[in-house]
């Protein structure tokens, strides 16, 4: 891949204050930024072990981690060449040096299974965690004329499910899992992490504290048998204008995890 | 049932400042208190119709609703017969007149189904909406000694199911769901919404803004196909000290609805 050039113009965009840049498609494809850094603040700051951002896009929130715990190492994977080809630069960029040295880009569809998962180099119990920000729109929802943004944006019947299921192929026991998903997939994605992972952690995200949740981040433990826990939501913006919380601006930063662990 | 006496000490407590009464059992049985308000609280306050709680003890929830709601009807269902005598005693008591002209008791199992559930008083699409509030323990999980209390207090296997297919075919299209659960118990209720009640509102109740949630308020509507929405959390306690939060507080007492219609 390392030869393969992006089609589209591209923005090098600052995330975690400066900590790595992002390279992304200026205006197709799926551009990253919040969802990314909050499903990234997921991940305690103390891991340390082999983590795979299954879907990574260009990068962001495997980056995000990349850069918040010093004991990672990350492997960005993405099925579209395209994208695979905003990472590459994006870990190339000589901004990037010190985080990209704790991370590689895997070129492999995540709902593969079986033999040709472990072929595509998703190797059984290979990783301590797996991150994902799975595609949310159902197929007859809102379609996008634009290719290369509709493969980030459309979740086809059964892809939650197969990303779940190579999470829990990949991950080792007792190993970790986050997504961050729109809460109509709520119920799936409980339904679907049933028997794979337990001790779920769930953590709504409100615009405000008096609106309903936009999104939804689901932690859990592999091979856990323990009950599921809602914690506290994270409320994006206070009651008067449009800043952030502190502890949003933390999480957006990299300055907190998720759930300050 | 008239004529069946309670075998333990009762007592009366007042509910809504006094809006009704409760005579429940003093020591033994489940003692109804804030689960049943919130409950309640979950039901519009501009309901109009029949109303079956189902699981009623000694009538906590149902009651609150006629107390809130001046048009609705609604039937306590309780299968033990000494928790029906219970709620006999409350809806006679003198004070509750008012309330207890819009409520009736049925002695009949909530895990009922087919024509025996007809049979018992609970025919097909009779009622316009149904509350719930769960035995939460697994079987397996803190047995009690005292056996009136175990059976407000274990779910066994099939239980949550059971109840919910019960509302599901008492309530007719577009009538609604409500029901007050433990967080762990989320996934299965979920689950075993899917395909029956849709337009799913999730209220996460947490005893602090900072702390996990220790209950779950589901509501949904029969038939419906819309998306789950996570509405905004209820806090029971500020940051300082033991009192209850303004809204909090409100729906304790029959001053407003959970979520403000």
């Amino acid at each position: 891949m390392s030869d393969s050039e992006p089609r589209d113009a591209a923005t090098v965009d600052a995330f975690h204050r400066g900590a790595f840049w992002l390279v992304q498609p200026a205006a197709k494809g799926h551009r990253s930024g919040m969802d990314a850094m909050m499903l990234a603040a997921a991940v305690p700051s103390t891991f340390a072990g082999r983590l795979a951002d299954l879907g990574a896009g260009a990068g962001a929130a495997g980056l995000a981690v990349a850069a918040r715990c010093p004991q990672s190492h990350v492997v960005l994977v993405e099925r579209s060449e395209d994208m695979a080809a905003f990472a590459r630069l994006t870990l190339d960029h000589p901004s990037n040096a010190t985080v990209s040295a704790r991370a590689a880009l895997l070129t492999a569809d995540a709902t593969l299974a079986g033999k040709a998962r472990a072929a595509a180099g998703l190797a059984d119990a290979s990783f301590d965690f797996a991150i994902m920000n799975p595609p949310f729109n159902g197929e007859r929802d809102r379609p996008t004329p634009d290719s290369l943004k509709r493969e980030a944006h459309v979740m086809t019947d059964g892809m939650l499910e197969a990303w779940v299921r190579t999470a829990a192929a990949i991950v080792r026991p007792r190993g970790g899992f986050a997504a961050i998903i729109r809460p109509k997939s709520l119920r799936p994605l409980l339904a679907t992490l049933g028997g794979r992972f337990g001790a779920t952690e769930i953590v709504a995200i409100h615009p405000r504290a008096d609106a309903d949740a936009i999104r939804v981040i689901v932690r859990a433990t592999r091979g856990s048998r323990a009950t599921p826990v809602l914690k506290p939501p994270l409320i994006l913006h206070g009651p008067d204008g449009h800043g952030f919380t502190a502890r949003a601006d933390a999480i957006n930063n990299g300055r907190a995890s998720l759930l300050g662990d």
